[in-house]
Order: C-alpha cells, then structure tokens, then sequence
C-alpha cells in the first residue's frame, strides 16, 4: 500500500477520475442526462445548500450503482457506544483512565466498529452542537462491511497500529504521528495489521477548518498544502453473501444489506471529503524569550461551536496526563475543539 | 367571505383601524393615557425590546377589554400534540406516512385543536431552538373558542378546504395553495366548510424572513408585496356561556375562560401580524441551460437556525414521495427552515 | 392642498395607483409583456441589486412615457454649488454665518434651484462617501422644471416658508418643523408661497435609516409609523414649449429638454420612496435623575459612514449657535450622519 | 470592614499586590521560573484562550499554595438547589410567591451555601447556554468553608442584610441596592450579620457586560467606572481541622477538604475579577414628552443568549409583582438577561 | 499550444512543479535554508498576512535567480493609461463608443502594452479602492519584455484573437468566449496571432471571488471547478541584450532592465495565482414563468466594494449597446464589480 | 524625572486625580451643576458618541479654566509638514534615505514642532482613512508652547535622546526604545535633553488597539498591563507673555494665544488617555522548528483600515534597510497599520 496516492491542498475544489475509467467524469457540468459509463450522479452535501462560499459543502460522485439501493435498515446492539450523558453521574476531579486494553484476536475477533468505546462527550447530534470522545481498539479488519457516520465527522487519531481506510473517494493509509477525518454521510470500511488502537473526536454540526492565524501571518501551525485526499478508486465487486451498510444515527446504530460494494464511485469532484494529515508537517511556534504561550497555539484543526467557550477542560488534562501517550499528539487532538 | 381586504408588503409598518370607529388609533403616540373611545393600549411583542430594527417586532393593540382579563389556566389533554421527541426511537430508513384520514363529522365533531397531530420535530420551545410539523384533520368550527401558541410561529399549509382564519388583527380566507403564518401570542380561531386537512410547520424561537437573493437580485422567489395581512376586524360580543382560550405552552395545552370575546382589537398598528401568500405569485427561478439548481431555489420564507445545517432531510424526502400532494407546494412548505 | 394624503411606514413596501385609473398597477407580476393602459414599466433602483433584503431598495414605476425620451443633457451654470471642498482654505476656528438672505421677489425671481448655497461638506460623490450642507433660498417656484440629484439624498429642512414638492411619486407638503428626504435618482419639483429658505443634508453612497436603539427598546425617538410617504399621483400633459430636467451629476449641473410632464407616473409600488417626518412627534428620551445625556440622543435618522467617526463636529457648533434657530431642529438635522 | 478599598473600572487590565508583601506581582512577564516570595503563578481562564480581545477574559493569580492542592471531591447534599427543569410542571400563569422565610439562627444555624433555593430557570450549565434564578437565606457566616461554581456566573443582589465576600482577589462588603458579580470559577466565602436575603441570578455560558447604547451615547445607565473590583488580600493560615472546599459541577454539589486557606492569593493581576455595583449610581433614563420606553431602560448589565429572545416573561412578572420588594432593583436584575 | 495543460479549481491551495526538475518543490516546509536544484524561495502575498483564511492570499516561487535583481526602475511614457479621471469632465448623457480601432502591423507595431487604452474609471490605486476600464489593441507579441502591474488585478476578456499568456506561475492560451484573471504583482508577457483586442477590468485594492449563490445553492452560475490554473514552467534563458520588464505603478509606467527572464519560476505551491475561465461553462440561471432576473443573475466573479453601491451605471449601459459585441459577455464582465 | 508614576493596562476605565486636590473628582455623575473646586468639566471624545462599548473612546477632564477660552487660530508656516501626496513622483523602486539630520542647537534653536518632517504617506485627515510617517529632530524644548493634532493619533518612536512630553493627562518620560501614544485632540508639549530624533506613525480616522491574537491564546506579543498612562497633575499658572496652543488642522498648521497654561487638569476619568509602552516587555513569538513566520507576527499595535490591505510594503523596506536603526524597534512601528 505504499504505492497510495494523494492531492495536496484543504478544501479544495478537487476533480479526479479512477485511471481505469478516463473520461469518467462528466464535463462542464454536474448532472448530465446519461453520464459517461452510464454512471449514476450523486452529490453528498456536507452543508446546507445556501451556505456562503467559505462553508459551503459538497461533492459529486459517479458510481455503478445507487447508494441508496439496499435493504431496510434495522436496529443494532450499540455495543459502548452512546451519546446520552446522563447516563453517568458528573465528577468534578480530574481523570486518569488506564489505556484501553485491545483484545487479542486469538480470543476475539474484534473489528473498528465493535472495537468503538465512548469516553465522554457534550451535546448530542440531534441538536447539531457537542462533541464525543471515543476510542477504538481492535485486531481484525471489516470485511464486507462499511460504516457511515449520520451524525458527524470523525477525527481519528491512531495511537497503536496503521490502518487503511478505504472509502467513496479512495484509499487512506493513516499511521501513528498522523491524523484523517472523515466527515458525515462518507461510507468507509477499516483494514488493520495487528492490534490496533487510536482515538477518535467526534463534532456535531460543524466541519473541523483550520484556524484563522492572526499575527502569526500567512503561514505557520498547520500549513494547508500538508493535508491529503485519496484519489478516485473503485470496485465493481457483487457480494452474493450480502455486503453490511453500518449506520450511526441519532447515536445509535443500524445495520443494512445490499448485493455490492459501496467502493463503486469511478470519479468524483468536490470539496467535501476525506483527508489527512502528518503532525510532522506542523510549523510549530511558541514563545522564544520569556513564558510560554496558552496550548491553544498548538491547534491544528478547529470546530467552531456556536459559543466561544471552555467546553472540555477536563477532558484535556485526563488525556494529557496519561503517561501511555505522547502529549504533543493528544494536545493536537484535544485541542480542535476549542473555539 | 370574498369581500374581505387586505394590506400588501412583508413587514410593514401596518397602521389601520376598523371603519366603524373613525379616530380609534391614536396619533403620534403609542400610550396616550386615555385612549379614543376608552380602549385599552396593548404592546404585542415578537422579539425582545433590544433587537436591531430589522429584527425587531411588535404591534399596538386597542382594544374595549384588556386580554390578561381571564380566569386561570388549567392543564387540558394534548391529544396528539407532542414536543417530546425521545419517544420515538430513531429510524434512518425513509418513511412515507399514509395521508390522515379525516372524520367524518357525522361521526365525530373534530375541530383544529382538537384535530392537530404532531408528526416529527427537533429542538423545543424551551430551548427556543428548533422545529415541529403537525398535521390538522377536522371538519368542525372552533364556537367561542380560539388558540394561542406561546411557543413559537405556525405555518400553516392547506391541503384540503380553504380555512377562514379570525385574528386579534382581522379575518384571512386561506385556500389550498396559499400559506398563512401565525406568529408566537397572536390568538385566534379556525371556520372550516367542510372535511378540512393541512400541514403545520412551527419554528421555536425565530420567526420567518424573506430570504436574501444574492445574485438574484431585487426581485424573485416571492416578492414582498404579494404578502396579505388582514385589517383591523373587531367584535364588541359578550359570552356568558363562557369564551375558551386554549394556550399551547411548552409543548403542552392549557385552557382558561372568560365572559367576552378576544377579537376585540379595534384599531392596531406595528410589524408583528399574521399573515398569508399565494404560491401561484412565486416568481421561479431555475436553470436554463443544463443541470438543475438545488431544491433551495423554490425557498418562499426561511427561518434562521443558529447554525446552518441540514437538520431535516429526512422530512423532505419523505413528504416530497407522498403521492397524495403535489411536489411544488410541498417543497415550499418543506424548504422554509433550511437556512 | 389641505387634502394631500399619505401612506404611514418608514421602508415599507408600498403599492398603490392614482384612483383615477384603477387596475393600472400590475398584480402578481413586477413587468408584463403589455402594463395596463400601455403603461412603461420602470425599475429605479436605490442600492446595487444584491444588497441584502435589508438595504436593498427599488419601486417599480408605471408611467405614461419613458424617462429617457429627453434630449441630450448640457452642462449649466452652477451657481453657488459645489463638491470641491479645496476651493476653501482649512480653518479651525468655530465659525458662525450670518442668516442668508432670501432675495426679494421683485427684484430678482429666484427658484430653488438657482437658490442652493454649498455651505460645506467632505468626501465627494464620485467615492461614494461623504456628505455636503447646503441652504437654499427662493421666492419662485419651478415651472415646467424638475430637478434630479445623481449624486446623493437630500434630506431637506424647511426653515422659513412651507414647500409643496410635486415628485414622481406624488405630491408632498413640507412645512417648517417638518424634514423631508428625497432620494437619489428622484426627479422633483418645488413650488413655493413666498419668501422661503431651509437646510439640506446630502449624503453620498448611503441612504437615511432609523438608528438602532439598543436599551432604549422598541419604541422611542423617531417611530417609524409616523414617516409620511406620498400616493400616486400623474398629469398626462404636454409642454410644447419644452420642460426642462436639471440633473446634478459628480457635483455640477446639467440640464435637458422634454416635450412632457416627467410627473406622468400612474402607479408605482416599492420601497425606494420620497418620505417626510413631522419633528413634533419625536418621542425624546433623556436622563431623569442627573447629568445629560450625549446629543446623539436626539437622532432622528442616520446614514452611515464607512467608518464610525466625528466628521463634522464644526458643522454642528457652527449652526447650533446660530441664534436664528430653534435648536432642536438644528440639532436633528445635524446628528443624522454621526453614525 | 468601612476601610475596604476598591479599584473602579468596568473590565479594566487590574494588576494590584496586597501592600504586605511588596513587589509580590512580577514585572514584565506573568509566568517567571521563580516567582517572588516563591509564590505559584496560576492562569485563571474565563473564556477560550482564542476569544477576540473584547471577550478574552484571564487574570494571573499568585498565591502561596497552588488550588490543586486538595483532596477529592465527593458528592454532597444539593438542597434545594437544582437544574432540572423537568421535574416541575410548566404553567402559563403569573405566578407570585410568598416571601421566602429567613430560619432564625436560634433554630437552625443556615450559611450562605445551605441557605441557597432554585426558584426556576431555563438551559443548563451543560449546554452552556441558559439562566437559573435562585434565592439565598441565611443568618450564619460561613466558617473554614468557600464555594466555587464551575457552571457560570452569579449575580447576587441582596435584599436584606450586607454580606462580606472574602474571595481569591479580596473582600468585598455588599448591601442591599447594590449588586455583586462573582464569576465562573472563583472561590469565595459569605459572611453575614443577622438574618439575611437575597436574589442570585446564574448564567451559564456567558459573562456579563455593559450593554451597548446605541442613540444613549457615550455616557449613561450604568456608567463604567462606578463598578469596584477589590484589592488583593491574602491570609496565609493553615486550618488543621480541615478547610471545605464546595464545588458547584453540572448543577450538583460536591466538597473535599484541604488543610489551608483558599484566601492565599498574594498579588494578581487580569481582566477576570469579582466585582460589585451601587444601584444609586445609575444614571436614568427615560420618556421626558409623552409615552414611556420598554423596560430595557433600565439595563444595568446584559449576559448575550445565543439568540435575542424573550425567555423569561414570566419571570419579569412575578417578581415585579411582589409587594415584599422595591420594584426598581428587581427590573434591574430581571432584565439584564435580556438579550 | 493545444497541449497547455491547467489545474481546476478557483482558490484551491496548489502545488506543482516543472516535471523537467522533480522534487524541486521542497516538502513538509516553505523556506528551507538551501532549496532544491539551489534556487530561491520567494513569497508573493496577495493580501495582508493577517487576513482571515478565507481571503487570505499567498504563493512561494521557487526560481532560478531572485525577482529583485534587476536594475533601478525609470519612468516611460504612459500612452493613452491613465487613472486621473479629472482630467475628463463629468458627463451624464449615456455615451456609445465606435469600436477601439486595431492598427496594422504593417504600419505600427503595437505590442499589448503600449496598446493599452483607458476607456473610464473610479477610485484609484493609492486610496486601494475603485476599478478602471481599459481597452487592449495590438497586432505584435511582446519580445523580452513582461508587464507587472503593481496596482490591481487584471481581468482580460479577449473581443478579437487570442493571446497566449506566459506568466510566473505558466502559460495560458485565451480565446475570445474566456476570460482570464492577472492578479496584481504577477508579472506577464503576451504573444497574440494577429490583430487582437479587449478589454480589461482593473480593481484596486480587492481580489475577485466568485459570489455567493444564496438561494440558488450549492452549484450554479460560475461552478469553481472550471477555473483554470496553469501548471509550472520556466524558461533558465540569458538575455544579453537586456529584458525589459515594465511596472504600473499609481497609475503610471516604469520600466527597468535586467540580463535573464523573469520566467524561471520552477515551482511553486499557494492559493495566490493566475487563472482563466471557459464562458461556456457558466450554468445559466433566470426566471422560468414570468418576469424576468436583474442582471447581476449573469454574475461571473465579484470584487467587493467598501460599500455596496451601484457604481458603474452608465459604463453598463454604453458597453452593451455597442452593437460589436455579444451582450452575454460584455454583461460578465461589466457586473464583475457590482458589489 | 525618575518619580513619574503611572497606571497600567491598555483601554482602562481610569479615576484619578492630582493628589494636591483630594475630592476633585466628582464622583457617581459626570457633570454636577457645581463641581468640587469650582473646576470646569469637559468631555474629550474620541468617537462617534454612539460606537459599541468596545470602540467607544471618551474621557472626562475637570480643569481649572476651560479650553476654549483663546483667541482664534491663525495660520503659521507648515515647514516641512505636509498630507498632500500628489506633490511628489510615484517612484517604484526600494528606497534609502540617510538619517535625518539634527540640527546644533548652538546654530538654530529648533523645538519639537518645528523639527517635524513629513517622509511619506498615503490617504488624508479629511476622508478619514489613511497614515502619515513623520521625523521629528529637535534640540530645543517647547516653552510656553503645546501642540493638538485635530488630524490623527501620533505613535512615537524615539530614536535618539529620551522625551519628557507633558499632556492634558499628565506627564509621561519616554527614552529609545519606549514607543508612546498621543491621540486626536489631546495637548502635549515636549521638552528634549538634547539632540533628538525620532519616528512618528500618524494615522487617521483609526485608533491604535491591540491585535486579537487567535490561537497564540490569551498571553502574548504586547500584553495589556505593560501599557503605561500618566496620572493627572496640573499647573495652575497665568503667562502674562501669552502661552501658545499649535494646532494641527486638515494637514496645516494654526496657532493661537491664551493667556494660561493648558495644563490645568486637575482630575480625569475615562479611557481616551496618552500612554506608552517599553519594547522590553514584549513577548515575542515565532517558529521554534523550521522556516520563520511573517513579520506580522512583530505587531505591537494596529490601527485597522477600511479594507485589510498592504498600503505599505515600500515604507516597510525603506525603514527596515536603514542600517542606522535596530530593526527590531522598526519593525514594531511599521507594522502596526498591517491591518
């Protein structure tokens, strides 16, 4: 999989096409009455369609066959996955968990979705605002499954163990030192190569940017030409035995059948998408005289809530004070959400 | 009912009184200490004192009795009313809902209130965010009664049987294929003619807005001068059997008594009415060339969530699939709250 | 003229037509392939076509011939009017005029265009910023003469002598302690009753709006239901002998010939309007316990400026210490562009 | 406690050192490795690290043991005191409590904290948005025991007996007509002198500030610098018996025990402090013709909900309505909410 | 040249280089200490380096010898620029020009840049704020010679003949039905194939963009995928006999010797580029039923104003009635700066 | 001189007053009928009386006589002072000037105002927008004689010799590589040590603020508390001889003749003051791994313009290669109008 292909650039407007198909993606328009391969036209909106420009959402997909052919969806145990809070009682003093033990795939096999813990969280997805923390320990990739996320984008932070996300737009190797999102409504399936383990930062109603920089200028933290977005890969694959849609709704989840892969767009454009990044490339700053600057500086990615506020204090001293875990790494995740 | 008049334009300052009181609406003050004829000043607010003047909402009432002049409210039962939406558990598949059969009213007397049932919604009233749509099947009118929503505004699509609608501010006559609005405290009460079914949409904590055009221009989708309000109607009635005013409050009905009837507002003047539009004036707008515009180009009013987002999908395509309507009054209805 | 009437509102969307031809304003649609009566539909607009719903201005006008069927314009004499403020040296000191005096009749027949007096100003039309005081003195009316300002709005204040300002979209009578605003691109005439002298403030790339008025509420200062706009009114007349369109263009005039009454509009709707405002209705707010508060208190109307700043706190010493005045008409008219 | 000395100033950059220990504050930087006396610099964080300069709120706190030093907090009684809304019923009526009885001390020894009642709210401090209304009663000082409330901020507006707040940034004596601000986060302790009542108005979310004034100008209401902020003062006292801790989390109670004063802040220096105001110093505003202005004349403060809203009507009435109290001082607490 | 090759997107964060020197674009960092292949990091900003992200511009060129290498700049002849718009009295008839005659290459040769023509204008390059209107005629490819215009950006619409475009970024073929965007500091030579002329839109102080669509959603008008961006390519030529490279600077011309191209750009990665655009692939928009769409409807790209105002009325009016051109693409680009 | 004290924090509501006068200044109003002391009360606005909270500037100056008690300004010589750009050549390339001159005092006696030299700038007083830079080179200091700058704030940057600057607020000693601030209106007089040279940023229509500072966090670059403002003190002395006010004016130069000294403030409150800043203090920030940041990352203050541009890069280049200055003092002044 070293061989993985990539375009450089956050939000961009990307166009591109499987190379087994050219000409695959249609042009000087979206929704042509037959396109080409006789392709199905479907755009994914990551946005309200009356956003301005600047937050405005969406990608164009030409598949082999529609997403929206499989069976109903039914429900599914959830497994330690949840959004409802009140669930546990509030506890002012600080945290430590010890680290998530992954389960050994000799006694249990267990792939991303079953592996997927719910740590704590804020707000629901129902009222598009708050956020949730999970993690996700596993030993076995998916197969003939996919997951779907209704209710928000996904940062994953892998802290044990590379894994290989294949998804509607393409193919993502994400290893320990990097981060990917993969944003709501995007179908993707999870490969891994051992014992597996990483975080993940969920966000309601709100796309992760990067921060506007002030005084720092025009460069500097997290530079956009260092984020990655696979390019157009399919598979034209039937699954008699029957291919698994997993669905996260409303916090909890769902499953559905259909008789292919969902792997089955042949080109896309569009500037809602997949993408990752290496925090090797982060231009870091700090103070080079006296104190130190707040963690803030730090930020590689921001979700905006719609108040300014200090939502998660607690939660970064937990995780910043687990000695299993290098703090540059954890601070860059923890700190997206804070303004 | 053909005679009845209207002012035109989408939030005007509206000045008028009814012609039998000549003088009735005093002049350059909102307050005199003793009105004409004795009647009693009333502010009606729609947003707080605060707001920018384009935000900014609210009437003068004069009328021969001052409203607070009830008995208590009492809990009565909600029916079908409902803003408790973890009730029902999730369900990610499309729906498609039988059309709502109607009483018949040899069988059963159903009047508006007693003929709503709330279909699907998000957020509440208190957390004055959110939306709700009901449905009104009936076939009876509302006698010595009249309703009050302190929640939030109504939308109110007719599917089947005109509607004429009396107001603290006057009579509407509402048929198939118009909209009206009922905005947050303004009471009133339901005429039917006959087996009578329609769709309401009701906002939590905005009001509905003529969306902004961009490229558009000054002119398109629904003009502001195509929106009626109705002039100043009132009625001097004592009921000594008792006048009923139900109050939707917090998600749950109340009613109270009182020896007169509420439309007795003589004269009124200010921003903050009821209102109603034809479809049929909807300047369209789409593509003409190739491809289509999104489904926002069929936007009639909008009402701004905090956040620009989707919320709503699901109720789109599921009503849009509903044989039973045609598609074009549907979207309008639909597309009103996607920002 | 007594019986002049008025539509009440300020920025209200208007629609009505001169009773004498009823029907002639179209319904539903804003320009029919044929108007009735053979009508030229016009569109004037007051702000760029994109402007958000909240300042974007425009009325569609209804007339008996086009506007552009005039001959082409030449430049006139400018009297004493000006936009070039280098003409005069900077002087610090506070100044105070002596009154200006009205010509007398019988020696010298002065209209209110030969009449105007630059007094000062800064910024220039051709930026789209700024503003310019004039005067304007005169003891005859216009006859077959309009006047058309391409540079700004003129927010006119009568101080000696009332004015009767036939304009395209009706006839207004303005008598002192009355303001009238009419705006740019508006053509008018003025007829006078004597000997007659006033103020005008015009600004350039802005248009006069009520402030905001943060604590003080809902209510207070200028109300907006007590802006008077005029109602349809035409003639249908040729002038063989010519009538003559004055037209101020990047601060000097020019002039042209016409064959017809430019006042031929039979019905118009819009909220691009003249409007006049009677200073006795102004609902003062003040301190009531101790200290006073910042003029500013007495706005009436406002244009903004690009940038929030005291631009002309010499104009306002300069007029307020004249003792020719009231005060507090001065006052108003010189705080409506403090932001 | 008549020698009290305060800094004046709404939001000013404060930096103050208690006299005893001079040059206590380090110049020039905020974090030194080694700071004077070998006090502990902690950063006390009111908003974001990233807010715009205008909502960025942080004061700098030395002191001679760091606030973490404490036991684990464990969960307490919370008494009358709760956020869950839920548990009442609504009711649409105007409600009017009865004076809330002080307990004499002869009968039952009541502090500051068990002395503390809900009386109703909306939101929660879990959303970060929203208020609660409670009261306090109470006739005994609070002794080797402060409060914290992590959820927001209150505003407490005696209504009979002073009370001295000893807080991390000094003291402060409040009286019935003025009003205190204690923020989100500072420990503070109540000492009281006799039988002792009063409102506290808590916000979650937001903090609050003068509101603007619009047409007002800039001077009048509640002008800044009649706010007082206290000095530092510091008392460095070991309290072998154990000194509580009261922590106020999610709405819930919770206390742990450490062996020290809290009160061992030396100097600090930040624009995050408790402050208090003297109602006499408002500077009133107010109708001088003819009408009166909405009630938001007489804004002493404002906390900005999400969306400008009417939230709390009910409320306004109530507590207006009853006799016990000065109409005056309830409007000025009541409305400062308001948008 | 039919094998140019470009980039799609508008605004997208590219990065590419010339394939004849792989690796050349350093990796993971903007300003290494010693570049690939040697050559020099060179920024050139498009905007403040504090702006926001969305309008924040920038690019890093990686060339073979630095930009600034080149001998003083002396003034030279301006020809028929100008940006002194007083030189011209003002004139509001509306005006119609003959078409800008090309001369023949046989009797003069004219290169584009001295056959550039100032048609009219507002504002200027010092106050960074208004626009010009040039026309270009010329029948000869300009020989070691380039043009950087320090004043604005430059956007070209061929009338007659197309010009190839080299640039610091590549090369741009443009034909008549595209258009093409230099922005301002990217220094250009142009080859033409004949007789050629068009015009030029030059704004100062302010970047195209395309507009938001509001209402008409997520795709339409201008779609930013088919914008196009030339790829890398350089030219390391030695130019003995001087390379003249010619500066608008505050409206005037400067010109200035050096020894090699300033093609030699190897490459480079930003946001801040030249770009061309196919009016084929504009998705027409305007009213289906009745009425029909202001013109801004036609909008292409946009560069705001400090206020929105209609600046440009009579310049609308004169360009789309030369019966020359094809009014489609003249209304493109005359609405460009319409706010 | 040593004893001068000050008040920290940048933007503070201050009280003070003269020691000598206890109970000066008057306190829970503004303005009393009868002030303590007889004294005059004055307001010094700073800006539009009706800006936000966050940008409204005004203070409160109690003085011994009032400030308009002079005769009228007469027009002096302007010597090298000038705000009209058009006299000069644009000129492209990078220039260097040599550093000014200071004259001996033994040959020519030459004050602060006298030794004032305009080098360069870009819009003016009268529109409002824009910046001057100026040299001051004196050996004299001011006897009898103040200066006002009714045009702009002046940042001052002492290069050579430390100044003792005297100012309606009091009096504020500021040496090399201190930078001091003197806004719009306020009197100063500068008395020198020496032979003296240093910079002065003007800028107009804008006041100085500190940038946001976005994810560097709450802490950093200039922090609030290191700003420095005088405390009042005041003479209270008669100058038979005549004392001097120079004023400043639209770019020209006026003086008068009062027969007292300005400086007769005995007590002021508000937040429109002077004040100054040691560079020491500054928290610098930048790259600590690889390639460096933009200089916008060196902003002391900013004074924002109309449209976020970079009026200014020649100037930057100018100042910044004068091998005479440390750079970093440079940097910091020319930075500050970076947006």
């Amino acid at each position: 999989m070293a061989g993985l292909k990539y375009m450089s650039g956050f939000g961009n407007e990307f166009a591109n096409e499987d190379p087994r198909c050219p000409g695959s993606l249609p042009e000087g328009q979206n929704n042509p009455q037959v396109c080409p391969y006789g392709l199905y036209a479907e755009q994914l909106s990551g946005s309200a369609f009356t956003c301005p420009r600047s937050t405005n959402k969406r990608s164009w997909l030409y598949r082999i066959l529609p997403s929206v052919r499989h069976k109903p969806f039914t429900p599914m145990s959830c497994g330690d996955l949840t959004e409802n809070w009140n669930e546990v009682e509030p506890d002012p003093n600080q945290l430590r968990w010890k680290p998530f033990i992954i389960p050994k795939s000799s006694e249990n096999k267990v792939d991303f979705i079953s592996g997927l813990h719910t740590v704590c969280g804020a707000g629901d997805s129902k009222s598009r605002n708050g956020i949730a923390i999970h993690m996700y320990t596993c030993n076995t990739s998916m197969t003939d499954k996919c997951f779907q996320n209704a209710d928000g984008d996904f940062l994953i932070v892998p802290q044990q163990g590379e894994i290989l996300i294949t998804t509607e737009f393409g193919k993502m190797m994400v290893e320990p030192n990097e981060i990917c999102v993969i944003q709501q409504g995007m179908r993707f399936s999870v490969d891994v190569f051992g014992e597996t383990r990483g975080y993940i930062l969920e966000v309601f109603g709100a796309h992760f940017e990067l921060p506007d920089l002030g005084p720092i200028g025009a460069n500097g933290l997290a530079n956009p030409r260092d984020f990655q977005t696979p390019v157009a890969w399919y598979e034209d694959r039937t699954v008699a035995t029957g291919y698994t849609v997993v669905n996260k709704y409303q916090g909890k989840l769902f499953s559905c059948q259909q008789d292919f892969s969902p792997f089955n767009v042949v080109a896309w454009h569009g500037n809602y998408t997949p993408y990752k990044y290496n925090l090797e490339n982060f231009m870091a700053i700090n103070c080079v005289a006296f104190d130190h600057a707040d963690p803030s500086i730090f930020t590689v990615l921001t979700a905006k809530s719609t108040r300014p506020a200090e939502l998660f204090r607690c939660v970064l001293y937990e995780l910043a004070g687990d000695p299993q875990h290098t703090c540059a790494q954890d601070l860059c995740l923890l700190l997206c959400h804070h303004s």
